[in-house]
């Protein structure tokens, strides 16, 4: 019965993570027809899909972003066992940034190619530093003197994330304050950012039998 | 065996809520092409984000909205155990509803700065109280006699959402007279009911072990 | 282990209709915007809102209608506790006959004023036919000899659902030939046909306590 | 315990390949309204329906092939009882293909009835290729060493799906390359690979009673 409280809002964020993620593919266009309202033909149909390399590079970076948001989520509630109505408020405010997402993407798509606009990379990057501090949020709360953990939790895998998810919102802001300077590098900067969060946290000094043990924690 | 019984009517039924709430995103469309259908400035990109705050208040409200049903759907059943055919078609009644909340939503996010338009925010109100009555007779049919609540329901818990339900219809009645009145303060009000439909109902009179125990319920 | 088998299968076909039904929304798009496109007043907006009924009629129709199929797939794999690749293929088809659906209602949505045309009606009707034979399929192919069924299955239950599965196709085929003659009657008809196929079937000849142990079964 | 690891993998899985499914009915836009905006006629409704059967068939294999993609996941994680960050990372990149196949539908749907046009069955193929490579990869990935699979795992069982995931890329491969010369071949070549990775693999010589256990395998 322990593992049970946080069925439905599993379940609930995985249906909701799922539905944006997919909806993303709505935003690749590729129209077959030229000018004339006729199929154009195969040097042109590359061409078209080639020109839309910006399109598919958002696609490929929000699906990936997505992607990991909700492998986060899912190991936070690896740890998670129970929820309260705050628990359950939290997430909904998560889901509603995650759900956000491809409209800042859909922006930047555009702007990626023009280096002296900075409005659409600061809307992406603001909404990213939003997203960190919910999922902040979300891991004090629930891990604050351990009241919605699950009893038999690892102390240093929970270490590890709370270490983890403190440097979350601070390199955000030091994204969003790259935005104002140069688009690209913020780009790749949060991109690479991304993929760190992907990895789980290291726990702190891990004794060799722990680290074997932990490899399989995430 | 005596949880399952629901299961598939959850599944489902966060499915819906999921695909719903993910679906409202769709109307927030910020084209960052000028009329001449080039790219436009900075400056008129946050001009266009910020001239949009009525679609971005909807999308919050709507969301917050959704995910406070999707949260009482969850506390019902909590208490529901069984299911049988009329309880499977008051749940679509109920999920057809829910569906249908960004129509009027949409609607009253283009009327809300026209103070002399009243219709946008009775339908908006309609459907609400709509709503309302769908979760009570949810939960009277449930709860009748227990028949479909689970064994080790608690009896006070039961009384709490009753009582808090039974007022629910009430207040989006008097929601829906101040919308022919003052469509913004209508709207307020509904959004403070929503707040309130979020909080778990109080039981009457609780001593202080039970409220200890309580906390944990919802 | 017993009623495992079937879990995925579930969840997927969940998944697939709850979307599905979800964006049969989609569909209504009541337009606040005149001629001039500027925002209608009061009177033109009930107006166009209630002018949309055929529209919102389909909505409520396709929603029951498939909120109705998923309770009947509920309900089989209440019985159905095994899969194997034919189970899952003919599923598939299932499925794809579900997802199809809003496109024949929409095109009825807009015939439906119009008693002179019938192909719409038989393309919906058709539709409905269809389903209806891959329901059977389904039904027949895990049932015969009750090889995908649970052990302890009731086997009154599986004549029951035999029994009100056979005449499907029929009443169907008969709907199929009412569009021809009169479209009105036929949509009706097949409104009613869906309702009776909302209710658990009859097992033969019950005895009081059978009936009573029953009444919980679907 | 030990087949808890995967389920929100699979639950998660489950939701984008069904949102993924269910969106490939939003391509099918039968409209029946003629150029001069009036309701078309009985013989022009039928006519604009049969005339749209390359969207139709594209629908159907689609459906068709993202099912028997579900299939296959559900095949495999019935073998694949343990995740890590890797599988995690590479089942995103196979929902990523998956959520993408939609597009190259959609443009082989219009260039279907022009055997001189290549580009489109390129790209097509080129995504199926890509996918084959990915479920190869997920595959190879958990197998290895059998460290991801579960403990009561048969060894024939994994054998079989190597063996018949071994030929995938390969076959993948020469249908891309039968898109240069002939592309309505290489599409009928690619639906017959489809149907064929709808079987579950042959293990390797089975004796009378392994065979009558493996039926039940799939």
């Amino acid at each position: 019965m322990d593992d049970k409280d946080t069925g439905r809002l599993e379940a609930f964020s995985d249906g909701v993570i799922a539905v944006a993620i997919t909806l993303l593919v709505l935003n690749i266009n590729i129209s077959p027809f030229g000018p004339s309202n006729n199929l154009i033909n195969d040097d042109a149909l590359w061409h078209s899909f080639l020109n839309k390399w910006p399109l598919l590079a958002a696609f490929v970076t929000s699906f990936a972003t997505i992607g990991i948001m909700w492998l986060n989520h899912h190991r936070l509630f690896k740890q998670i066992k129970h929820t309260d109505t705050g628990l359950l408020l939290i997430n909904l405010l998560l889901l509603m940034i995650i759900v956000f997402i491809p409209v800042p993407t859909a922006l930047l798509a555009e702007y990626i190619t023009q280096p002296d606009y900075h409005a659409a990379a600061l809307i992406y990057s603001g909404t990213f530093f939003l997203m960190a501090c919910c999922f902040n949020l979300l891991w004090r709360y629930a891990s604050y003197q351990g009241r919605l953990l699950g009893k038999d939790v690892d102390p240093r895998v929970v270490k590890a994330i709370s270490q983890q998810y403190l440097f979350g919102p601070l390199l955000y802001i030091f994204a969003f304050g790259l935005a104002w300077w140069n688009t690209p590098v913020s780009i790749v900067f949060q991109f690479v950012l991304t993929l760190f969060f992907a990895l789980p946290g290291r726990p702190p000094r891990p004794r060799y039998d722990d680290a074997n043990r932990l490899s399989r924690v995430e």
